[in-house]
């Protein structure tokens, strides 16, 4: 197993390409690093330059008097086996190369170069033609995108690996966006020495790591992912985004980054064996993700409480679409909840609070299904467009999460003002959905994955 | 056919319910048509209020001297008959009743004397137990809720019912967060006098109306509906989206509103029958509507362009899953392309124009492209993370669409930066999606509409 410690987790860095002009990618990783308050030695790398950033910069790695864990490389591609021989003879094991203009435009035999150093001296080299890496609890932070075009999410238990630096950029983004927290992110781009399988191996092992999501348009060595796949699988969920699903598809990942997509059903087959959780779409792969987060397994009864009648109806279509079975409330629940509502509304799952209702209705609710033996997981509709709701239903969710021990997962769909509270009940690890069938399919998952 | 006009259009309108108290439906109702700006005599009918925020306020509609287009019902569900039928008295032929209480809580007696009074006056009555009525170009708003709970939509082209309020109210607040336009809203709730096939009639003949959108739980008079569907879907779509599909959803609706939810399977084929695009929820409802407002029909071959090569891999994906077909580029556009691009880059849909494509390069290829006539709906991806996109891109595909003639759809996946230039474009009609799959799935509607 491959120790890619000092890739996530470096105590130096070395930044190879480091630049004074505010445009280059060299410059942004750089400032990225101060700004983001790196907390280990950063070392510009920069033949012409003798300051960047108030920071001493050195025209090789080999000049840097100190140790260096790792190095990201951000050069003209033709240089950068030379610089990898260099990284080798200082001792740095782990390298990021973002640079691209290797096997993704044809040039496989400057690829191959950049294997053939890393072998000799055992680097571990992610890319080249990626985006980079990062570790929000480590403020270890290699993407050259400004933070004003892509959010950092702040610290989690979710890692993310993606293939397509593009893809990546959008995942982190999303993920910042809706207060979801991220253990580790690595953008793995052409896998010419650092394959799918070494990071699942090396994020297998992470403590911080709970759920494993990954985008892949091909796989390296099919064989030893599986394998590595099957095992995690048992302790921690791995969520997959396979593209080039379909022939043109396929054609389209083939000219992108030279891989090999593979027909789809060899791959879903596969993925079933080794007890991956595949997603169709981006969107999926961020939902699933959330919904999987929760730290223990339950059982499958679905418990949904709601202040619209309409948008109950609709989640329990879903439901029933998604191969989910409703919770039979008991009938000490039901004789609760019949002194808690209206006289004219049902005590029954799916429980419709009526429009009127407000925190303190929820509250009681919340209380009495939560604690009915015969339910394992409450989806709660929250509208807040309706006259009872205001941000007090937060907090009386996530209390109700805290002390009630079953996953809770909230429906909430609109504009600004939901946004708004979405943004902060996800942050607090409660998965929030804009509609009944996204909310719905990610439960599924949960439930699928936890029935195994 | 009901002449709805006085329901939608009113010139002046009788708030009945008006309240002083800010807490009550009344007066928020009244506030709302002052703040909103219509420019029609708002009339408040109070026995127990001289003035209502700074108007002279009447007993009842029978004491005012002026002529009343509308009236809007927000008191105690007993009172109603009585209040309908001095709205009969006084000539008033549409009124909005916002008052719940009536069969969807097992009163079916008290609704039944609403649709007496109806008769026997010709009253169009809406609801009762409903939200609302908007029209955006009237400054028409009977919707109790606060602007800052539930947005309102700006005018556009897309009219929706909702049989469901809180169904209702989601929608209205998505369309004004995504800077999507509205031609004419309704909840029609227990739809005792006005049902949907009325309202659909209505929505056919109204020239601001382009998509009509319904959310349904049951149907009124089934044969009614399809028939008038049948003959409006040969000029306009209708998109529904039906609760209450499965078994357990079904039982679940009849307790919402009281309908009957019947098969979902004879649904489905009488939908089909009548030429209706089916939702199969919220999101798609919404992503639905906004591609088929695109003023003309068009042929089905798609170009796809993108800034990321991954997210172009999925796009080709969901073109292939949702029966799409990917268009051939003439040998001209391929010439043309390939003096445009990098050696390295293929000049074949999907187009990958590569990771630091800028509004430049976009605005060139997609002149070559929207001018290809294999072409017939050009799908655009713009990754906002990347380093060569800034709003100038936005402006770009905004003229595209305006001279070429083609109908453009973009996927942009990501965060604040992303969505702020979403709800930019989608504000210009060109519609907007988060995931490659929404993206296609909505497209596939449009062609397949077009197709028939």
């Amino acid at each position: 197993m491959r120790n890619l410690d000092p890739v996530f987790n470096p105590k130096s860095i070395a930044v190879i390409g480091a630049s004074r002009e505010p445009g280059k990618i060299g410059h942004v990783i750089t400032k990225n690093f101060l700004d983001g308050g790196f907390i280990g030695n950063v070392y510009p790398i920069n033949p012409k330059a003798d300051e960047i950033l108030g920071m001493k910069c050195y025209p090789s790695v080999m000049d840097v008097p100190s140790k260096i864990d790792s190095a990201v490389v951000a050069i003209n591609s033709r240089l950068v086996p030379g610089v990898l021989k260099e990284c080798g003879e200082k001792g740095i094991t782990g390298v990021v190369v973002i640079s691209g203009g290797f096997s993704e435009v044809g040039n496989h035999k400057l690829e191959h170069k950049v294997e053939k150093v890393a072998e000799k001296y055992s680097l571990n080299v992610i890319g080249p033609n990626c985006l980079g890496v990062l570790n929000p609890a480590a403020r270890n932070d290699s993407i050259f995108l400004p933070i004003y075009k892509m959010g950092r999410p702040k610290v989690g238990s979710i890692s993310f690996i993606s293939q397509s630096g593009a893809v990546g950029g959008c995942i982190i983004d999303l993920a910042a966006r809706a207060g979801v927290g991220m253990a580790k992110f690595v953008s793995y781009g052409n896998a010419s020495v650092v394959d799918e399988a070494d990071l699942l191996e090396y994020l297998a092992d992470d403590d911080q790591t709970r759920v494993i999501v990954a985008y892949l348009e091909g796989v390296k060595r099919g064989r030893k992912f599986l394998k590595v796949s099957k095992k995690i699988t048992k302790h921690k969920p791995i969520i997959v985004l396979k593209a080039g699903r379909g022939k043109a598809a396929a054609e389209a990942a083939r000219s992108h980054t030279g891989s090999l997509a593979g027909s789809h059903e060899v791959y879903q087959a596969a993925f079933k064996q080794a007890g991956i959780i595949e997603a169709n779409d981006l969107n999926e792969l961020f939902d699933f993700s959330k919904m999987l987060d929760y730290p223990v397994c339950t059982g499958g009864r679905i418990a949904i409480i709601t202040n619209g009648g309409g948008t109950g109806v609709l989640a329990v279509d879903a439901a029933e679409e998604t191969g989910l079975k409703l919770a039979s409330f008991s009938k000490q629940t039901e004789q609760k909840l019949r002194k808690l509502l209206p006289e004219y509304a049902n005590a029954t799952n799916p429980l419709d609070l009526i429009g009127d209702a407000d925190a303190n209705r929820y509250q009681k609710a919340l209380d009495i299904v939560m604690n009915d033996p015969n339910v394992d997981i409450v989806v709660v509709i929250v509208l807040f467009q309706t006259v009872g709701i205001d941000s007090r239903v937060v907090n009386v969710i996530v209390k109700a999460q805290e002390t009630g021990k079953k996953p809770i997962a909230v429906i909430s769909t609109g504009g600004e003002y939901t946004e708004f509270h979405r943004r902060i009940m996800d942050s607090y690890g409660i998965p929030t959905y804009s509609s009944p069938y996204e909310a719905m399919r990610a439960v599924s998952k949960f439930v699928e994955y936890c029935g195994k």
